[in-house]
């Protein structure tokens, strides 16, 4: 037996098999997952396999390395979180992300620092020795909500889209507040005397990390949409460009001190467009699915892990501290949303109601980063303390708020997202509203969204789409894209038919028409009168608008498009014939 | 910069990276693969690369970790080739590749052995320190055909099914004889005494190595196909367990000095059937091409890094003994191939032709595999002498032979894989004669391939699916799967018949009539005689057997069978429709 040989991959497949398993046995009894969240569920086996490694070897389990953590287990699952971001949303929302995401982290960090601050005077709790900055600098570690554990429990609730990116956001954004922060802190603890130009370089510092990243990111996100364009004859590597590319990315920016997790979202969201064009549909599929697959694997190891630490003999149980740490981290959490809902809702037409705003605060999870951070402490006396009050606001935010917000949602009746795909016809009015929107705003001199996502649109398709593109002179409407895949669905739904459908009697089946079939299919998903105006509207309007070149977009004239290829066309006839 | 922090992950996506745009690099001059075989290229690379590092740095290049390659770079590969293997051709040439895996490879490794002992004693190459163990452990490394290698060079020159077999399948399976032999002699090296007990527990160990092997991969396959009964709730993960098991396999086989390239293919051919039919058809894309993308990264790492490694310093250049390698090397296989090809066709009726033979016997490419042994021999003073050896024979038979064999086989016109899948028809025919030999092997009494395979059948039928299918109650033909599967692929093709057809001119196609749209696309791929053929024998025979029940089975009478359901009309009757 030569274990030593093995023995590093070994207990990582080991590991990762063993959390995949523990997934699979939540979901044999369909009741659990309901009522527990995954994540719950997930800490509370690592707890339990905590205590058996510690009731067996009488010594603390190991923790989880934070470099692991920062180098192999977050970047899967913000790489998740950046592809499948649904942009719209995110760009209509970013000013109020970013101000939750900026003074709102800001606002908790000094929050939280002082009162704790105020709490160690007390002098029956026997805190006197921990200063100021150290208050602060834990304050800097504990305030930011986490996106890991946000996006486990806000997955399974499905709460309206606005609510749901602006607390997704804010936990994705406010790490480059929590880096500059935290750094500032722990650099401070160690100096001997703060000079005010040192807390001036600190405010600087906070647009480099956070633009930085975005630099960065914007960066790789081209090259990987570059790269993609030569793949043609090699399709199988494809799918690694994307990871490759998006790590690479990660890492520049962990190395540069910038914010990777920006980084990475600024990557994903930048290449996706061009990446999704460039490769063909089943590597798409490929990293689609091994996206998911690796951030939830990521997922799963991190509760696992953060379980198994949980147990052990780091923690210094002072528990006024702790407690106040708990009320401190709801009380300005909730106070911060009040004021910075109240300042939003002011300069918006679309406000963000008072059930909306309990759940954004009560929203706010703490998770993996957090631990990761306080083991990242340097040593001092008092870190064990710290250890013990970031696992106990773990643990209260993920089992009680994690356990709670879904009746809570039920029961505040929180509008939910709606189940259904945006029609057809939705979309082309919300295409329409875009384009005169933006032309309004073109024409009142206003520099709003509309009129930078239409010369966003203006610099894709004029100078990005040509380089980035492999076949950059057949630029496709989105809608006409959208219409294909619909398309193809629809076939590989009526070829799975046998499989899928539940036929009428056998006798009528027999009869040679065709039509029985494909209603049959079609009744299954759509109401018929909806479905025939559908195809009503695909087959007579984007025929002429095709035919008459892209009318939407306002930058090129009638004259100036090429003829319509004459094979296009059969798309539109085989709709016509179904 | 803080390059410290990220250089491991950093530096290992960097190689990966730039191994994925080296090979961008060469497609995108489409005439320099078919001229020179990738290997060869990518080998040139890293030549180039290490002389860049050896000129830079005065000293040498790192040599690829003997440990990387065979826990990292190796197993995907061998998944790869596992999982994708032709089973039918593999199993109806088991023999033949067992005997050239077995008896050739010792056959090679005795005599290259004893030749170099021979070459040893001439006083004028001062070379009577190499002793006749050394030589024979030498043998040991340098006799195995490297599976990375002949896959490389073969995936290029598509030569007939059974010769490409005999070559994959003898490269694959001799790695059991190899790793015997090689920790045999190892061991012997550093014994005092030989006695005669050490041989015989040798022989009893090969058995042990390569029975043990196949024993740990059905294990795990089966595991794997049963942990896969119960991922229908969570599709995300399914293809993580087949690489987790896979991988697991490996590493369990070589902790416990078993042969893992043996194990992990009979885990990946015996899981492959079962997996297949319970996830889903998404995760099975996924699975297909990451495994496809992983292997091929591996070998391009793998062949750059061979590259790399052949520059510097380590290397004792006694030309005699080299140049006497690569002649024996090549000798001894040929002789190899010719005698037991003797054998081989005085018990076949399909004999193997001599041109197939000079192919064998050409093809017998090394690789990493030899080069990863010989950097793990036991340090001793002539060790840089094999290191020479193994470099100028994995080169030799890389670039001589792997660029000469693409002209050779057009030259001797060996006869060529066939372009066009089996049709429909041929199918049928192939299982009737299957059912027909194993009735008349049982009849006889004759224990022949056919009666096992039936037999292994029987039990699959009706014991394993029963366990390891997640609906095993719904037995599908696998002439069904294919209909299916063409039925699919149909469906989509007609879906993307405006991205991907040439119609006829404008007009024509503007008529309502959905035959112009069927019969262009079908007339694409297929004669129209053909196509309705095989739409009539299917549309007729298979609803014919479906209501009879499965007809082809002998180990059911036709009134077992549960009526079949109506629902599965469906897929005939949207045949007929088309």
């Amino acid at each position: 037996l030569d274990y030593q040989h093995v023995q590093v991959p070994f207990e990582i497949t080991l590991w990762i098999m063993l959390a995949s398993l523990a997934k699979i046995g939540f979901h044999l009894y369909n009741k659990l997952p309901s009522v527990v969240p995954e994540s719950c569920l997930l800490i509370f086996v690592g707890l339990i396999m905590g205590g058996i490694i510690y009731g067996l070897n009488d010594k603390s389990p190991p923790v989880m390395d934070s470099d692991i953590f920062f180098l192999y287990l977050l970047p899967p699952i913000v790489l998740d979180a950046g592809y499948f971001m649904p942009s719209r949303p995110f760009f209509e929302n970013i000013g109020t992300i970013l101000l939750y995401a900026v003074v709102g982290t800001i606002w908790n960090v000094f929050g939280i620092g002082f009162s704790l601050y105020g709490i160690c005077q007390v002098k029956a709790f026997h805190l006197q020795d921990v200063s100021l900055l150290h208050n602060l600098l834990f304050g800097s570690l504990i305030a930011a909500v986490d996106p890991v554990a946000v996006l486990a429990v806000f997955e399974e609730i499905h709460v309206n889209e606005k609510l749901h990116i602006l607390v997704f956001g804010e936990s994705l954004l406010n790490d480059a507040v929590t880096v500059v922060l935290y750094k500032l802190f722990r650099s401070f603890c160690e100096m001997p005397t703060i000079k005010s130009v040192d807390v001036f370089a600190g405010v600087g510092k906070f647009f480099v990390v956070g633009l930085g990243g975005v630099l960065v990111g914007l960066t790789f996100g081209m090259t990987a949409a570059f790269t993609t364009r030569f793949t043609k004859d090699i399709r199988v590597i494809e799918p690694l460009f994307v990871f490759l590319y998006s790590y690479l990315c990660y890492l520049t920016a962990e190395m540069f001190h910038l914010s990777g997790i920006v980084a990475i979202i600024a990557c994903a969201m930048g290449m996706k467009r061009y990446v999704e064009a460039n490769i063909s549909l089943k590597s798409h599929t490929t990293v689609k699915y091994f996206m998911k697959m690796w951030s939830s694997v990521s997922d799963t190891l991190i509760f696992i892990f953060l379980g198994v630490s949980t147990i052990g003999e780091n923690h210094e149980w002072n528990w006024p501290y702790i407690c106040f740490t708990v009320i401190f981290c709801l009380i300005w959490r909730a106070l911060g949303v009040l004021v910075l809902t109240f300042f939003v809702n002011r300069f918006h037409v679309n406000t963000i109601t008072s059930k909306d705003q309990f759940i954004i605060a009560y929203g706010g999870l703490r998770g993996a980063i957090c631990f990761s951070l306080v083991f990242l402490l340097p040593d001092f006396h008092r870190k064990k303390l710290f250890i013990a009050a970031t696992t106990v606001v773990i643990l209260f935010t993920v089992f009680v708020q994690g356990m709670t917000i879904r009746p809570l949602v039920d029961l505040l009746a929180v509008k939910r997202k709606r189940e259904s795909a945006p029609t057809v016809g939705e979309q082309i009015h919300i295409r329409f509203l875009d384009h005169l929107l933006a032309g309004i705003e073109d024409i009142s001199g206003h520099w709003g969204q509309y009129y930078w996502k239409d010369k966003l649109e203006y610099f894709n398709s004029k100078y990005l789409q040509k380089i980035l593109l492999r076949e950059y002179d057949q630029p496709k409407s989105s809608i006409v894209l959208l219409y294909e895949k619909l398309e193809r669905k629809h076939a590989i739904e009526l070829a799975e038919a046998g499989q899928l459908g539940h036929g009428p009697s056998h006798p009528s089946l027999l009869n040679n028409d065709r039509t029985v079939i494909t209603d049959k299919k079609l009744e299954d998903t759509l109401n018929p009168d909806v479905l025939e105006n559908i195809q009503e509207i695909l087959a007579r309007n984007l025929y002429r608008i095709r035919r008459t070149g892209p009318a939407y977009n306002r930058h090129t004239l009638p004259g100036e498009t090429e003829p319509v290829e004459h094979a296009k066309e059969i798309l539109i006839l085989r709709h016509k014939s179904l």
